[in-house]
């Protein structure tokens, strides 16, 4: 068996990195994937700097040992606080993805006259990251903390997800926005709604595309994509089983998903 | 300066133990209070048994550093897991109170041919300790972990809240309850609006008030009530600042309040 037919590890705090996997999976149909959603301890956007990046650790210590050749961080609040951490334990022949850069560049390439805002969690609008990473292409922030809990309860395109979406979009800090980025993986479950609360006439940027282009790009420089026929394993696995982590999961990829309870400290 | 002089510690993961503090200073004028929200580590109620001791442990160490003559965990994930690791580090003479007993006695003593349901974090519920507590006498149970995030981020008494309230109370679990414990000290923040959703047909029990009685009982007992004149200069702590804790802590105590930001690992 060749390397390059290894799956694509994928890691998230929850079932919001699903939405990268989802991309990556209509992008490149042939990569079999190994996602962990690490349920025990989300938020990650509520964690100190420290915590997310011994989180991230272990779950790349997983990913490797399921002889992942590529490791996608799905997770704004990881991918700002724990790339380095990351990419300094994986091997140079495995690539390693996060969700901010390939938007930030994206932004910088075709949205630098726009009227930019982005929404996330505490962790990631705190450390500032998409700001400077777009510098000087200017972005407005707020911090949304409620979103992503309110996702990963299972409150979507509900009365619940209609009221809280509303609150924050109506904020004074995104006023004037033409251009709105997802600054959180779980995010793009809403995009339906944000839209709606917009009337389409704010631009959605959501990270899952971008992230996918760019891994296939850094797959097909390292001659890592996979040439063999799809077997279509993915597996799924979570620090703490919910139901509507499998709920969702099933909803983005079938019925007959392989998921796993697997404790991390 | 007597023993019976000192201030009164009162602890929570953040505003809930306000609602307790406030029904303190309301049975017990005279009392003085030292306050910690630790703010850094909510929600409780998501956190494993194990951190919980180790947060609620350094904040007891801090509250007997302050003099506090009782400690009362203002928190029902805390009094859950960790109410037994406090009483072992505090000496004979200080009272420790939690939020659960209170509740049960009063539940077994008045409300046993009632049909009773309990609301409160996933860390609360999952323990089962109100059903442990108040046996023979059944409960329904429900975990409802957005509303303290929801409290937390200053969603109260708008159309958030009135979405997310009617969500969780019109599940099947409190179908046809007379009766409703508020298991978790920051939901007497929304009572106002449990009681309109229910049109006054429920009772609701929350343990502030209780807990205050419990409190008046043990100073009382062990000769700890304060004799002297109020001198109100109650003291409030968080591990990490947030503006919506200064307000509500100013809606409750008045807008000259000592707030101190002090972090805890």
């Amino acid at each position: 068996m060749n390397f390059s037919d290894n799956p694509i590890g994928v890691f998230d705090s929850g079932v919001g990195g699903l939405t990268v996997a989802k991309s990556i999976k209509t992008l490149l149909p042939k990569e079999n994937l190994v996602y962990f959603g690490d349920t025990l301890h989300l938020p990650y956007g509520e964690k100190s700097s420290n915590s997310i990046i011994r989180y991230s650790k272990q779950i790349t210590e997983f990913l490797l040992k399921k002889n992942c050749k590529a490791i996608v961080i799905a997770c704004n609040s990881a991918s700002a606080h724990a790339f380095e951490a990351t990419k300094e334990m994986v091997p140079e022949n495995v690539p390693v993805i996060n969700v901010i850069d390939p938007v930030a560049k994206c932004i910088k390439s075709n949205y630098s006259s726009n009227q930019i805002g982005v929404i996330g969690t505490k962790a990631t609008i705190r450390s500032n990251i998409y700001q400077n990473r777009t510098n000087p292409v200017k972005i407005a922030s707020l911090e949304t903390p409620l979103l992503a809990a309110m996702i990963e309860e299972g409150f979507i395109q509900d009365s619940v997800s209609k009221a809280v979406i509303s609150a924050y979009l109506e904020r004074k800090e995104l006023k004037n926005i033409d251009t709105l980025v997802l600054g959180c993986t779980h995010y793009p479950l809403l995009e339906k709604e944000i839209t709606t609360y917009y009337k389409n006439k704010v631009s959605i940027i959501d990270s899952g595309k971008l992230v996918a282009l760019e891994l296939q790009k850094q797959l097909s420089d390292n001659g890592l994509l996979n040439s063999s026929p799809s077997k279509n394993c993915d597996e799924f696995f979570v620090s703490d089983y919910t139901s509507s982590f499998e709920k969702i999961t099933a909803s983005f990829f079938g019925s007959e998903i392989s998921l796993t309870e697997l404790k991390i400290t």
